[in-house]
Protein backbone atom coordinates (compact mmCIF):
# COMPACT_ATOMS: atom_id res chain seq x y z
CA UNK A 1 0.00 0.00 0.00
CA UNK A 2 1.56 3.28 -0.72
CA UNK A 3 0.83 6.40 0.71
CA UNK A 4 -1.07 8.81 -0.58
CA UNK A 5 -0.51 13.07 -0.37
CA UNK A 6 -3.69 14.96 -0.80
CA UNK A 7 -3.99 18.73 -0.89
CA UNK A 8 -3.30 20.43 2.33
CA UNK A 9 -0.40 18.51 3.01
CA UNK A 10 -2.97 15.99 4.29
CA UNK A 11 -1.04 12.51 3.89
CA UNK A 12 -2.92 8.90 3.97
CA UNK A 13 -0.74 6.08 5.10
CA UNK A 14 -0.71 2.50 6.82
CA UNK A 15 -0.62 3.25 10.89
CA UNK A 16 2.63 2.33 12.73
CA UNK A 17 2.60 1.20 16.43
CA UNK A 18 4.30 5.06 17.11
CA UNK A 19 0.72 5.90 15.76
CA UNK A 20 -1.29 3.89 18.63
CA UNK A 21 -1.40 6.86 21.15
CA UNK A 22 -2.84 9.25 18.76
CA UNK A 23 -5.49 6.44 17.78
CA UNK A 24 -6.38 4.91 20.86
CA UNK A 25 -7.07 9.12 22.17
CA UNK A 26 -9.45 9.53 18.90
CA UNK A 27 -10.91 6.24 19.52
CA UNK A 28 -11.33 7.13 23.39
CA UNK A 29 -12.99 10.37 22.31
CA UNK A 30 -16.00 9.70 21.10
CA UNK A 31 -19.36 9.15 23.08
CA UNK A 32 -19.83 5.44 22.53
CA UNK A 33 -16.05 4.69 22.85
CA UNK A 34 -15.30 6.70 26.12
CA UNK A 35 -16.38 3.79 28.15
CA UNK A 36 -15.00 0.91 25.69
CA UNK A 37 -11.28 2.41 25.44
CA UNK A 38 -8.36 2.15 27.46
CA UNK A 39 -5.76 5.00 26.26
CA UNK A 40 -3.95 4.41 29.33
CA UNK A 41 -3.33 0.87 28.40
CA UNK A 42 -1.66 0.61 24.93
CA UNK A 43 -0.31 -3.30 25.39
CA UNK A 44 -4.16 -4.68 23.87
CA UNK A 45 -4.10 -2.52 20.70
CA UNK A 46 -0.29 -3.27 20.17
CA UNK A 47 -1.04 -6.94 20.04
CA UNK A 48 -4.18 -6.04 17.76
CA UNK A 49 -2.12 -4.32 15.79
CA UNK A 50 0.48 -6.83 14.68
CA UNK A 51 -2.92 -9.06 13.93
CA UNK A 52 -3.96 -6.36 11.45
CA UNK A 53 -0.63 -5.61 9.94
CA UNK A 54 0.10 -9.34 9.56
CA UNK A 55 -3.68 -9.83 7.46
CA UNK A 56 -3.28 -9.01 4.15
CA UNK A 57 -6.84 -8.34 4.18
CA UNK A 58 -6.52 -5.40 6.34
CA UNK A 59 -5.68 -1.62 5.41
CA UNK A 60 -5.31 0.43 8.70
CA UNK A 61 -4.52 3.74 7.94
CA UNK A 62 -4.49 7.15 9.09
CA UNK A 63 -4.39 10.95 7.80
CA UNK A 64 -1.59 12.67 8.81
CA UNK A 65 -1.37 16.83 8.53
CA UNK A 66 1.51 18.51 9.26
CA UNK A 67 3.14 15.82 11.21
CA UNK A 68 -0.05 15.12 13.47
CA UNK A 69 -2.41 12.39 13.04
CA UNK A 70 -5.89 13.67 12.32
CA UNK A 71 -7.91 10.16 11.82
CA UNK A 72 -7.94 6.84 11.03
CA UNK A 73 -10.02 4.15 9.33
CA UNK A 74 -9.20 0.58 8.80
CA UNK A 75 -10.63 -0.91 5.28
CA UNK A 76 -10.95 -4.87 5.41
CA UNK A 77 -11.31 -6.68 2.05
CA UNK A 78 -14.37 -9.29 2.10
CA UNK A 79 -13.94 -12.07 -0.77
CA UNK A 80 -17.32 -13.69 -1.25
CA UNK A 81 -19.63 -16.29 -3.19
CA UNK A 82 -23.21 -14.12 -3.10
CA UNK A 83 -23.22 -11.46 -6.42
CA UNK A 84 -21.45 -13.63 -8.52
CA UNK A 85 -18.29 -13.38 -6.56
CA UNK A 86 -18.12 -10.13 -5.55
CA UNK A 87 -15.53 -8.22 -3.42
CA UNK A 88 -16.39 -6.35 -0.87
CA UNK A 89 -14.71 -4.14 1.68
CA UNK A 90 -15.86 -3.26 5.28
CA UNK A 91 -14.88 0.18 6.40
CA UNK A 92 -14.88 0.58 10.66
CA UNK A 93 -13.02 2.33 13.12
CA UNK A 94 -13.71 6.02 11.27
CA UNK A 95 -12.63 8.76 13.79
CA UNK A 96 -11.46 12.10 12.88
CA UNK A 97 -9.65 14.15 15.22
CA UNK A 98 -11.80 17.09 16.91
CA UNK A 99 -9.43 20.16 15.83
CA UNK A 100 -10.61 18.75 12.26
CA UNK A 101 -13.81 17.92 12.26
CA UNK A 102 -15.79 19.92 9.87
CA UNK A 103 -12.89 20.40 7.68
CA UNK A 104 -13.54 18.04 4.78
CA UNK A 105 -11.30 15.28 5.90
CA UNK A 106 -14.21 12.70 6.57
CA UNK A 107 -15.29 12.91 2.71
CA UNK A 108 -11.62 12.73 1.57
CA UNK A 109 -11.14 10.12 3.67
CA UNK A 110 -13.82 8.02 2.46
CA UNK A 111 -13.05 8.65 -0.91
CA UNK A 112 -9.77 7.33 -0.53
CA UNK A 113 -11.68 4.24 0.78
CA UNK A 114 -14.12 3.82 -1.93
CA UNK A 115 -11.14 4.56 -4.46
CA UNK A 116 -9.14 1.93 -2.84
CA UNK A 117 -11.67 -0.25 -2.83
CA UNK A 118 -12.50 0.44 -6.53
CA UNK A 119 -8.58 -0.22 -7.09
CA UNK A 120 -8.79 -3.54 -4.74
CA UNK A 121 -11.26 -5.23 -7.23
CA UNK A 122 -14.45 -4.58 -5.17
CA UNK A 123 -18.02 -4.47 -6.43
CA UNK A 124 -19.63 -2.89 -3.04
CA UNK A 125 -18.24 -1.11 -0.20
CA UNK A 126 -20.07 -1.44 2.94
CA UNK A 127 -20.10 0.03 6.61
CA UNK A 128 -22.42 -0.25 9.71
CA UNK A 129 -22.98 3.04 12.02
CA UNK A 130 -24.62 3.03 15.22
CA UNK A 131 -28.08 4.24 15.28
CA UNK A 132 -27.69 7.17 17.78
CA UNK A 133 -25.15 8.52 15.43
CA UNK A 134 -27.71 10.62 12.83
CA UNK A 135 -25.23 13.02 11.54
CA UNK A 136 -22.84 10.15 10.51
CA UNK A 137 -25.96 8.56 9.12
CA UNK A 138 -26.61 11.68 7.04
CA UNK A 139 -22.65 12.10 5.82
CA UNK A 140 -22.73 8.49 4.20
CA UNK A 141 -25.71 9.31 2.69
CA UNK A 142 -24.09 12.04 0.56
CA UNK A 143 -21.44 10.09 -0.12
CA UNK A 144 -23.74 7.91 -1.74
CA UNK A 145 -24.46 4.92 0.70
CA UNK A 146 -27.59 3.51 1.06
CA UNK A 147 -28.91 3.03 4.50
CA UNK A 148 -30.39 -0.42 2.86
CA UNK A 149 -29.68 -2.95 6.10
CA UNK A 150 -30.16 -3.31 9.99
CA UNK A 151 -26.95 -4.21 11.55
CA UNK A 152 -27.21 -6.44 14.38
CA UNK A 153 -24.61 -7.18 16.86
CA UNK A 154 -24.13 -9.71 19.63
CA UNK A 155 -21.38 -9.42 22.16
CA UNK A 156 -19.80 -12.77 23.31
CA UNK B 1 -11.34 -25.92 10.48
CA UNK B 2 -12.43 -29.43 11.81
CA UNK B 3 -16.03 -30.84 10.58
CA UNK B 4 -18.72 -30.26 13.01
CA UNK B 5 -21.17 -33.43 13.02
CA UNK B 6 -24.21 -32.53 15.55
CA UNK B 7 -27.43 -34.26 15.85
CA UNK B 8 -30.03 -35.64 12.97
CA UNK B 9 -27.08 -36.47 11.08
CA UNK B 10 -26.81 -32.77 10.49
CA UNK B 11 -22.94 -31.77 9.54
CA UNK B 12 -21.36 -28.62 9.17
CA UNK B 13 -18.13 -28.21 6.96
CA UNK B 14 -15.66 -26.36 4.77
CA UNK B 15 -16.87 -25.90 1.29
CA UNK B 16 -14.96 -27.05 -1.62
CA UNK B 17 -15.61 -26.41 -5.60
CA UNK B 18 -18.26 -29.87 -5.88
CA UNK B 19 -20.31 -27.59 -3.51
CA UNK B 20 -20.68 -24.74 -5.99
CA UNK B 21 -23.61 -25.68 -7.87
CA UNK B 22 -25.82 -26.22 -4.79
CA UNK B 23 -24.57 -22.78 -2.96
CA UNK B 24 -24.85 -20.83 -5.80
CA UNK B 25 -28.86 -22.36 -6.44
CA UNK B 26 -29.50 -21.13 -2.77
CA UNK B 27 -28.09 -17.93 -3.55
CA UNK B 28 -30.34 -17.72 -6.58
CA UNK B 29 -33.06 -18.74 -4.77
CA UNK B 30 -34.08 -15.74 -2.94
CA UNK B 31 -36.17 -12.69 -3.48
CA UNK B 32 -33.17 -10.46 -3.64
CA UNK B 33 -30.94 -13.15 -4.61
CA UNK B 34 -32.98 -13.51 -7.91
CA UNK B 35 -31.79 -11.18 -9.96
CA UNK B 36 -28.23 -10.58 -8.84
CA UNK B 37 -26.97 -14.45 -9.49
CA UNK B 38 -26.10 -16.23 -12.61
CA UNK B 39 -26.39 -20.24 -11.35
CA UNK B 40 -25.67 -21.19 -15.20
CA UNK B 41 -22.08 -19.77 -14.62
CA UNK B 42 -20.43 -21.06 -12.21
CA UNK B 43 -17.01 -19.67 -13.50
CA UNK B 44 -17.20 -16.29 -11.54
CA UNK B 45 -17.71 -18.22 -8.41
CA UNK B 46 -14.93 -21.03 -8.61
CA UNK B 47 -12.35 -17.88 -8.93
CA UNK B 48 -14.18 -16.22 -5.71
CA UNK B 49 -14.31 -19.76 -3.62
CA UNK B 50 -10.28 -19.54 -4.63
CA UNK B 51 -10.05 -16.04 -2.96
CA UNK B 52 -11.99 -17.20 -0.30
CA UNK B 53 -10.19 -20.89 0.62
CA UNK B 54 -7.23 -18.61 0.16
CA UNK B 55 -7.65 -16.34 3.15
CA UNK B 56 -7.21 -17.39 6.36
CA UNK B 57 -9.36 -15.27 8.21
CA UNK B 58 -12.31 -16.51 5.75
CA UNK B 59 -14.57 -19.79 6.72
CA UNK B 60 -16.85 -20.80 4.05
CA UNK B 61 -19.13 -23.72 5.46
CA UNK B 62 -21.73 -25.89 4.36
CA UNK B 63 -24.50 -28.10 6.15
CA UNK B 64 -24.82 -31.22 4.91
CA UNK B 65 -27.66 -33.21 5.59
CA UNK B 66 -27.62 -36.92 4.34
CA UNK B 67 -25.11 -36.14 1.54
CA UNK B 68 -27.35 -33.21 0.56
CA UNK B 69 -26.13 -29.34 1.14
CA UNK B 70 -28.61 -27.84 2.57
CA UNK B 71 -27.00 -24.70 3.88
CA UNK B 72 -24.08 -22.51 3.76
CA UNK B 73 -22.81 -19.65 5.07
CA UNK B 74 -19.37 -17.03 5.35
CA UNK B 75 -17.73 -16.04 8.58
CA UNK B 76 -14.77 -13.43 8.07
CA UNK B 77 -12.48 -12.63 11.20
CA UNK B 78 -11.91 -9.59 11.51
CA UNK B 79 -9.07 -8.09 13.69
CA UNK B 80 -9.08 -4.76 14.58
CA UNK B 81 -8.13 -1.67 17.38
CA UNK B 82 -11.43 -0.44 18.64
CA UNK B 83 -13.29 -2.10 21.83
CA UNK B 84 -9.48 -2.45 23.56
CA UNK B 85 -8.06 -4.05 20.41
CA UNK B 86 -11.18 -6.76 19.87
CA UNK B 87 -11.43 -9.26 17.19
CA UNK B 88 -14.75 -9.67 15.36
CA UNK B 89 -16.19 -11.91 13.06
CA UNK B 90 -18.67 -11.06 10.39
CA UNK B 91 -21.36 -12.86 9.06
CA UNK B 92 -22.51 -12.72 5.09
CA UNK B 93 -24.34 -15.20 2.82
CA UNK B 94 -26.76 -17.09 5.05
CA UNK B 95 -28.79 -19.23 3.09
CA UNK B 96 -30.78 -22.45 4.16
CA UNK B 97 -32.18 -24.67 1.75
CA UNK B 98 -36.05 -24.25 1.07
CA UNK B 99 -36.72 -27.89 2.30
CA UNK B 100 -35.05 -27.01 5.55
CA UNK B 101 -37.14 -23.98 6.42
CA UNK B 102 -38.32 -24.46 10.14
CA UNK B 103 -36.37 -27.23 10.49
CA UNK B 104 -34.20 -25.60 13.19
CA UNK B 105 -31.07 -25.27 10.79
CA UNK B 106 -30.81 -21.58 10.78
CA UNK B 107 -30.70 -21.49 14.60
CA UNK B 108 -28.26 -24.55 14.67
CA UNK B 109 -25.94 -22.79 11.71
CA UNK B 110 -25.84 -19.73 13.64
CA UNK B 111 -24.91 -21.33 16.97
CA UNK B 112 -21.89 -22.73 15.22
CA UNK B 113 -20.72 -19.52 14.14
CA UNK B 114 -21.39 -17.79 17.97
CA UNK B 115 -19.22 -20.83 18.57
CA UNK B 116 -16.34 -20.34 15.77
CA UNK B 117 -16.37 -17.21 16.61
CA UNK B 118 -15.92 -17.21 20.43
CA UNK B 119 -13.16 -20.15 19.65
CA UNK B 120 -11.38 -17.36 17.69
CA UNK B 121 -11.02 -15.24 20.65
CA UNK B 122 -13.65 -13.20 18.93
CA UNK B 123 -15.48 -10.68 21.23
CA UNK B 124 -18.38 -9.40 18.60
CA UNK B 125 -20.34 -11.32 15.80
CA UNK B 126 -21.80 -8.60 13.91
CA UNK B 127 -24.09 -8.87 10.46
CA UNK B 128 -26.08 -6.82 8.60
CA UNK B 129 -29.62 -7.93 7.00
CA UNK B 130 -31.37 -6.21 4.51
CA UNK B 131 -34.03 -4.09 6.44
CA UNK B 132 -36.81 -5.59 3.85
CA UNK B 133 -36.07 -9.08 5.69
CA UNK B 134 -38.08 -8.56 8.57
CA UNK B 135 -38.21 -12.60 9.31
CA UNK B 136 -34.60 -12.67 9.74
CA UNK B 137 -34.79 -9.61 11.68
CA UNK B 138 -36.97 -11.66 14.53
CA UNK B 139 -35.04 -14.63 14.03
CA UNK B 140 -31.51 -12.82 14.69
CA UNK B 141 -33.10 -11.01 18.28
CA UNK B 142 -33.82 -14.15 18.89
CA UNK B 143 -30.15 -15.41 19.24
CA UNK B 144 -29.59 -12.40 21.54
CA UNK B 145 -28.30 -9.88 18.24
CA UNK B 146 -29.44 -6.50 18.82
CA UNK B 147 -30.17 -4.01 16.17
CA UNK B 148 -28.39 -1.32 17.34
CA UNK B 149 -26.63 -0.17 13.47
CA UNK B 150 -27.98 1.06 10.06
CA UNK B 151 -25.85 -0.88 7.40
CA UNK B 152 -25.06 1.65 4.58
CA UNK B 153 -24.16 -0.01 0.75
CA UNK B 154 -22.51 1.68 -1.39
CA UNK B 155 -22.26 -0.68 -4.97
CA UNK B 156 -18.98 0.34 -6.96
Amino acid sequence: MNDTTLADGLEIRPATEADLPAIVAMLADDPLGATRESPEDLAPYRTALKRITEDPHQRLVVAVRAGRVVGTLQLTLVPGLSRKGATRSIVEGVRIHADERGSGLGTVFMEWAIATSRAEGCQLVQLTSDVTRTDAHRFYERLGFVASHVGFKLAL
